[in-house]
């Protein structure tokens, strides 16, 4: 599949990476080309770097792998976003980790929604480090990769992606359950840095009957 | 240790028997003092009834398992509650388990620690249905207790208990972190009872080091 992947973060760069490895054909986009190509070069498997509306263009599936506060502007460089498949894996922190900016009654998901006139948004890959995005597999155990969106078959390949990566799937529903899963990356968030577990743990959902 | 019960539900009684199992004394408080002690009958094992405010005087820990509408008024029945340990495993579920009451900047735990003027909350017990508490184990995984609170010497007591179970304790940390834990109870709510997974499901947190 054509993937754009709208940032030259941490998670981005891990996203291109493993996509590009399982076949996929991706585009790193950025508001500065150079580095975008530059990524690109680096991930080799014809991976290639664009503007953040070239890379809208090219991707059957654009993810957006940008902070929270940079949003609103990057949405609105992208230009027309009608009918495009947006993963949202982003989580809208605080300053320092410590906290989440919006939940409860909305989520960091449902506001992009708002803000992305047109595009159909999926939540995924947000609560979880980047730095296991290429290897999602602990011993035998698959890392559950968290999925939740309203548009049926846009999900369905958003899935598809995240198994691809290697994660065990686990479909949360509609999109407004991000307000759950944004929490939980939370949680993640502070076990991992402030309460003494570390970066190498993840939450999988485990089945008594399997 | 001894351990007092609150609430004769499914939460309450199968707390009651699991730990009774392990060889703890319990007792079970209820309203209705006969409904208390055929409890205490059925789980056998050195188990008794008694009222709310009995039950409160009897533990060295209290588990409050009752509905969130109830917390307000069965905190009063209980009486003095200074120095007392509260194990909260309560959600603020909204009617047909469709939410949560409160969040974000509160949670049913940090409102409950404003109730109880004088004991020590801990949260635990409440990301998971009641049908594990006497066998969380799937397999050869152990179910993850997730426990926050501020009392480091009372958590301890607590973890104690959440590992006497069988689960996997997994220390979150202060109470505040309730904010987490109970919308990861929501979420396991949706995926058991609405999203197709069934009750047989829980969290782990997996570890890539172990």
């Amino acid at each position: 599949m054509k993937i754009g992947i709208i940032g030259t973060g941490n998670v981005g760069s891990a996203l291109g990476e493993a996509w590009s490895m399982k076949g996929h054909e991706v585009m790193i986009g950025s508001r500065d080309l150079q580095r975008a190509q530059k990524m690109a070069e680096e991930i080799k498997n014809n991976a290639s770097g664009g503007t953040y509306e070239d890379t809208k263009k090219f991707g059957e599936v654009v993810v957006l792998a940008i902070h929270w506060p940079d949003v609103k502007s990057t949405l609105e460089s992208m230009g027309d976003l009608n009918g495009k498949i947006l993963i949202d894996c982003i989580n809208p922190l605080k300053p320092q980790l410590s906290g989440l900016e919006v939940g409860f009654n909305t989520s960091a998901a449902e506001e992009i929604a708002k803000m992305a006139k047109g595009a159909i948004i999926i939540k995924a890959l947000n609560s979880i480090g980047a730095l296991h995005f290429k290897d999602p597999k602990f011993g035998e155990l698959s890392v559950s990769g968290f999925v939740c969106g309203d548009d049926e078959n846009a999900k369905e390949k958003v899935k598809n992606l995240v198994s691809d990566l290697g994660f065990d799937v686990v479909d949360c529903g509609p999109l407004q359950n991000a307000r759950l899963l944004e929490p939980l990356a939370m949680l993640w968030i502070k076990l991992a840095y402030v309460h003494g577990f570390g970066p190498n743990v993840a939450f999988k959902l485990i089945n008594k009957e399997k």
